[in-house]
């Protein structure tokens, strides 16, 4: 049964109106009718069943049927990444749908084009929708608003251990730093032309991990989505009840 | 300094002549000249540098300076997906920057288009080459012929150990395959609609393992992309050396 998305959604909803996007969704590209029943989530752990009892031409009305309340798994796993030329979307779609709980697109001395506006974050944010619903999970990971790598570090710390990715270090593979920590991560990723020495040392400064990804040298977003399925499948590997 | 592909080089070459894509890449996208000192494969493990010595209409002549033949690392990791409507590019790319070393492009029960032509299969292949260059790797992975499902199982046993990623299995995670096997690996990815319980039966009986990816749904790209980048990972971070 496929999912759907709805932010107003909440535990004790017994009808939900549904407009817009996600309306367009379930009458034309999935062609749901009345009667018809479907998996809805708010994103932020709710995930319930309904029936579309109403449809008419701008928005649809469920009945909900049943609920459940899931709890976000630790330690969360969350993504920076230097903004690129192409492939922002492909990155954030691919580590939604394997589980990034939260990203931090971010501007650093090497990035290209360092004029993004909010436009991007929000296109961004409607790919993660899409990818939630098709990985069938019940959270949304936020897009936070885009920051330069300088104001990213300190922000992280109380929260993640960050472990950054560097194409220039081989003295540490990424699994290492990953057995060391027990905290909530962070993986950083930076620009196609990777992070200068100077951002290295910034970055120790504030608690990163510096990790190799190996000998082959990785396209940026080929990193990112990389650091994103081994860290979270080391979890998985730990503990199966992993997300 | 870039790498750049001639199938022409051997451990004694001293001269090699390049024409065609390959001579456009270097003198127009990557604007090299007389004089200019570039790193050479033939795809097969030499890995040598050389100084242009010579452009021009159509041809450039390179002298080699040194060269070195590299050693492919064990165990092997080859990934055998079904063919998508999108998206096959996609997968070669990054499986190829990752250090997959041999493709198995395969049509089953649910593959949605059926008819691929040879002409896929060289695409394929194009993009392997400049994914290879990309990851600085001097193995090219071969892209073998499309076959169906049931000749491959077959054909894979008597060299790899064959796991097979499957969205409806929740008994084993790939990892726990990873550790029990000390064979050369062929990764198993299925089609968009994923394969049939009949499929599974017959992966089975010819020594496949069926893993699950975890509770996520994902993708057949992004699942194809995720097992290889944590069959590679799994296997650097028993063996630094590794590829």
């Amino acid at each position: 049964m496929p999912l759907f998305y709805s932010p107003r959604l909440e535990k004790d909803s017994q009808n939900i109106f549904i407009h817009g996007d996600e309306y367009k969704h379930i009458t034309k590209s999935r062609r749901k009718s009345v009667g018809d029943k479907i998996h809805l989530t708010n994103g932020k752990g709710i995930l319930a069943t309904g029936t579309i009892t109403l449809i008419d031409e701008n928005s649809l009305k469920i009945e909900i049927l049943n609920s459940e309340e899931k709890t976000k798994t630790k330690p969360t796993i969350a993504l920076a990444f230097s903004l690129l030329k192409k492939n922002n979307k492909l990155i954030v779609e691919k580590a939604t749908e394997l589980g990034i709980t939260e990203f931090f697109p971010f501007i650093s001395k090497r990035t290209i084009k360092k004029n993004y506006s909010e436009k991007l974050r929000l296109k961004l944010e409607r790919v993660t929708i899409a990818a939630m619903k098709q990985s069938g999970s019940a959270f949304l990971p936020p897009v936070n608003p885009i920051i330069n790598y300088s104001v990213l570090l300190p922000d992280l710390s109380p929260i993640y251990k960050p472990i950054l990715a560097w194409e220039e270090t081989k003295s540490k593979f990424i699994s290492s730093a990953l057995e060391e920590t027990q905290k909530n991560i962070c993986l950083i990723v930076g620009p196609e032309g990777g992070f200068s020495d100077k951002e290295i040392d910034y970055g120790k400064k504030h608690g990163a991990d510096i990790v190799s990804l190996g000998n082959h040298i990785l396209r940026a977003e080929t990193a990112a989505i990389a650091t994103s399925t081994y860290t979270i499948f080391h979890q998985i590997s730990k503990n199966s009840n992993y997300y």
